[in-house]
């Protein structure tokens, strides 16, 4: 455990990974200090939401005084265990998986995809990028000669559960699901869907309350 | 303006959309009635906070005899906007935009992308699917000819907002964005914003936390 023991509120630890983002584009403006309402305007929520999430941190910036971007900076980058290198396996080398494996600020995160498995025969062998495409049926010997911490999951819905299985088993804690289904995990595994519908739905709502 | 006016808050609009998926793995299981702790127990919640969820709806269900699932399934379809087709443009044929486009199940609940814009003259006039990719200087021309509802931007984060800018200008009212940027937006636009880091870090968050 480090030194932040109690868990921070999920959508707390969202707005901190945004509020990050912001900071990290103050420092670049030379910005030294900014003010709750500043992070505030940037995430569309309020001061007062801003400085609860940041009191998870301990006591940071000063009323009136704001906080100091690069201190701030700094204890967020902690927080979010990014001042580590993540070993990531991705599960998938179909169109999600590539246009994650290409994502370039993954890697700038921190997160190095060192491991790409795939079940298709014609994919098995290739690279992508410097990487060698493994065979699913190898998934064991690779995340363990890999070490990985975390594993992407994106391969189709139904096989994603068993893929999943064999992960934990080999004592993976992390997980990131790209499939479309609720995966079944042992209480001790951190589990983050992303839904490419629930942001479109959500869109959707809002356009129908409107409609004529 | 639908019946349901008041605005739903945006984490039950997701939470919604959730169940609304495992509503219709239940349809398709034959199951005909489900109670509320079957969808919080698929949904990593709590009964109580799915009948929060659905009292929005106003009132379905009766207390120990479950929801009818044909009946919510419906009027979720409805409240969620999902009875109707939406025409969507997708500015950015890069990797994200294409992983996108191929998602299969945006057309299955009727996000029907039916215009597609970049601004690299090498994939200006080839096809993606079925569909000729427009220059982007036709935005606006494209977007009006097309009849579009909504956008989503998949460009890289530098031209987004002007793009959006241009988007806005012509009238849409809805905007999915996968740039790591923060796009400034008239209030009466819906804009949901998708960050492929702040899952990520969310784990790496996790992880931390227990790292020895």
């Amino acid at each position: 455990m480090n030194e932040f023991t109690s868990r921070i509120p999920d959508a707390s630890v969202r707005r901190l990974s945004l509020y990050l983002r912001f900071l990290e584009d103050f420092e670049r403006s030379g910005v030294t200090s900014v003010a709750s309402v500043a992070l505030a305007e940037r995430g569309g929520t309020t001061a007062a939401q801003v400085r609860k999430d940041l009191s998870h941190l301990g006591s940071y910036g000063k009323r009136g005084l704001g906080y100091s971007v690069a201190e701030l900076t700094g204890v967020l980058r902690t927080v979010l265990g990014l001042d580590s290198t993540w070993r990531v396996a991705l599960l998938g080398a179909g169109r999600i998986g590539t246009a994650l494996f290409e994502y370039e600020p993954f890697r700038r995160r921190g997160f190095h995809i060192t491991t790409v498995v795939d079940n298709d025969p014609c994919k098995v062998g290739t690279r992508l990028g410097s990487i060698r495409i493994r065979d699913q049926r190898e998934l064991e010997d690779a995340l363990c000669e890999d070490r990985i911490d975390l594993v992407i999951v994106a391969v189709p819905a139904p096989v994603a559960q068993g893929l999943v299985d064999r992960v934990v088993a080999v004592g993976i804690k992390a997980v990131l699901n790209y499939a479309p289904v609720q995966l079944r995990l042992p209480a001790d595994v951190a589990l983050r869907n992303v839904s490419m519908l629930v942001e479109l739905e959500s869109l959707s709502y809002d356009l129908a309350r409107h409609r004529p």
